[in-house]
């Protein structure tokens, strides 16, 4: 027969059973801390029509996607979940109760350029809450308190969710009567932390964007802000009564930051800080972004803000919201690369191996069914195999526990039962052993799926 | 503002969230009872190069694949779970634990004509044990038994899983000597439901199969052959010493029944079905359909079988294997289609909304911090709404619980907590509401997903 070599596209995530469990792992803890806040599970189609996924996609994006026909229709591969949310609420607008808050982790699909831990196939791990015609600020504290809650189940303390206004900025800009240069002044002092300020310095001087140096001076000085958050905060109270949307943007952040600490964040996990912007034109209020601090040159692990219309290419309602997306396959990747993932953590399909000694494997299957039913992940080994071909599977599965069932024990009622990382045996009634398994392993499984 | 109409396509599954919820549920039961029975969760890429994903089909499958180029490379989206299985295995061998046993939930796309009922996007869920050179017969027998655990989990009494053998089958028809007609044959006499034993007769003896009448009534008898599984067994042994691959097609079944009631699996729940034979030409010994006996016109729920060969299309490794497939979105459409689904368990994405009376929120936010480290899914009511209209959102999102905390229930330390479905109302100590309110919502979701 000819034969077709098996591989799997390069872009493609496609882990070994163990580093799944790893990955399943953290998908887990978003999961339940998404639901723990009161989010309800989405799951959209990857496939949508091109013409409703590409309403509002342009350059850059439009390229990337994966579109095809099939039949007459043209098709189109999900680039992100926000769109698909926008779909969604603007199709089920009557059906759903606002504020809407969804979560959704699923894969999105973008055709870049292949290198070393960038992803054709990801997942992303989305949250909204989506207001009808308007949404209180407080929800925008409750997001980094989501991050926070996440990070910390995750295992991760030394991380830092970043936080800005747009309305702050933008009014800023406003006083120096540089509206319409705000964009490219953002771009360009995004630029800080890698080429310094007195490039930046050039940069905003040069013709294309053309400020003076005093413009450019109070720019640096305005991005230089940095201290506590109370410090950060008092700093800006003297720009105040300049610019009605400076005034707004600073009562928002200034409400943001006090309902930050009822919400459990510790303030080492958090700061105001100016030259965050987040580039994507619609947000327009509260944005963020998330670094461990361990390892900056990751960037952001955890990016969003708050936006004032998420459907205005579907529905004239005004749908204002705000959320935040983990790239969960990068992020993941990146643990991995960074060796931060809890080896300490059982990673084998199963609890237990059972291994029959005796022709008839009767007892055998009952003992392991006993042990599924009590929520021992139970697996039976019936394979004619020599003794040490059976250890030596048990070995490469990695189970924390093997079960021996001789004549003797079927006769005695009792199991032996071997802990694969110590070597010690001892025997356990058959009635108990279930039990006696189920508290060992739930020790195994205590810890977070990261290193602290 | 030029709007696109959003829409979701037709033959692509998208739930509201109460129903979301509900298939969630349902998934989860499957993963549990996949991940009790030892089974490593895999995720594999929903687009795969069209030369590995189409190294075997040909005919039906091959009309309905998306398929398309992006840049110079030919691609296909996946069309089931098994093909990308046996790319992982080929490609993984030497990585692989053997018998590897694999989960795996994930969609899977089929450009078929859409009608009701019919899904182009659908999650299957699978499982199948693989095994290097060999696998023991026994893992035929634990097949059922997950299936039993899995529906009996989900909530369903009346199901019957149906097995039989490919072995017996052809043996049978080697001894009349009709191995060559016996695909025909089998696929004449998978009518017998929808047609009869006389019309069956007529067309195995018209001209496209032309067998005598004898041998058309020897088939016939032998269909006929029903009872309890004892009696079924027995009166194939009349059958025996007439074809070595009837004699081994009987003992793997007597095998795979003599099991199964170690396995947990009741006598109700499981029949030797003679008419069972499974298109698919893989399969090559055991085989299963999964019927509910109170809504038999919609056919098998879960089908499978054992296979020789799983990867000969990428590799000389001779790799034999057993599993099963849910089409878990035709399934969760069924049960919503006939009402099968549990309404009675909460389907509102928190189990309490928090309705702070107060201007500043400080309590609030603390309370509901306090319910979510607790367990309880809780989520804050912020928006400056009136009374009427919060509790008209709760109702909405059918919430158990809502939450009051005003100036006197802060004052006093406590919350009044409501049920809403009773209409009853409490005060309890602000400590002691979430644990309070964890008991109250065990209780709620005690329950299988599936109406008994």
């Amino acid at each position: 027969m000819e034969r077709v070599k098996a591989r799997t596209l390069s872009g493609f995530m496609e882990l070994l059973p163990a580093h799944q469990i790893q990955f399943e792992r953290v998908k887990a803890v978003l999961e339940g801390t998404y639901q723990r806040y009161g989010f309800t599970p989405l799951d959209t189609p990857v496939i949508e029509a091109s013409e409703v996924l590409l309403a509002k996609a342009g350059g850059e994006t439009e390229k990337q996607i994966y579109r095809f026909t099939k039949g007459d229709t043209d098709l189109s591969l999900r680039f992100d979940l926000t769109v698909p949310l926008a779909k969604y609420v603007a199709m089920h607008h009557n059906e759903l109760a606002f504020p809407f808050r969804r979560y959704q982790i699923g894969k999105v699909y973008r055709g870049e350029r292949a290198q070393r831990g960038r992803f054709r196939e990801f997942y992303q791990a989305d949250i909204d809450i989506i207001g009808d015609g308007s949404l209180d600020i407080i929800n925008d504290a409750e997001i980094p308190s989501i991050i926070c809650q996440t990070f910390t189940a995750l295992g991760l303390k030394r991380f830092q969710i970043r936080v800005n206004n747009r309305k702050v900025l933008n009014g800023f800009y406003a006083m120096l009567g540089l509206t319409d240069k705000a964009g490219d002044i953002m771009r360009t002092v995004d630029k800080l932390p890698k080429i310094g300020a007195d490039k930046v310095k050039e940069l905003l001087m040069e013709e294309e964007i053309g400020l003076s140096g005093d413009q450019a001076d109070e720019i640096l000085k305005f991005i230089a802000i940095t201290g506590t958050n109370t410090q950060v905060l008092a700093a800006l109270e003297s720009y105040q009564g300049r610019s009605e949307v400076f005034d707004q943007g600073l009562e928002e952040l200034n409400t943001v930051v006090k309902y930050l600490s009822a919400f459990g964040v510790p303030e080492e996990n958090f700061a105001v800080d100016l030259t965050i912007a987040r580039g994507l034109d619609y947000y327009t209020g509260t944005v963020y972004e998330t670094f461990l601090l361990d390892y900056p040159e990751i960037g952001s692990v955890c990016s969003g803000g708050r936006y004032d219309n998420l459907a205005e290419y579907y529905t004239d309602k005004q749908l204002p919201g705000v959320g935040i997306s983990i790239g969960l396959t990068r992020f993941f990747y990146v643990l991995q690369e960074q060796g931060l993932l809890n080896d300490a953590l059982p990673t084998a399909p199963a609890d237990v191996l059972v291994l029959p000694m005796t022709e008839d494997l009767s007892a055998a299957v009952a003992f392991t069914t006993a042990c599924r039913s009590a929520g021992v992940k139970a697996q039976l080994y019936t394979e004619p195999k020599k003794f040490k071909a059976k250890m030596n599977y048990a070995d490469k599965l990695g189970v924390p526990y093997a079960a021996f069932l001789g004549e003797d024990e079927v006769k005695n009622g009792v199991v032996s039962l071997k802990d694969m990382t110590s070597g010690e045996q001892e025997q356990v009634s058959l009635s108990a052993a279930p039990r006696w398994l189920m508290d060992k392993v739930s020790v195994l499984n205590q810890g977070a799926p990261i290193k602290g």
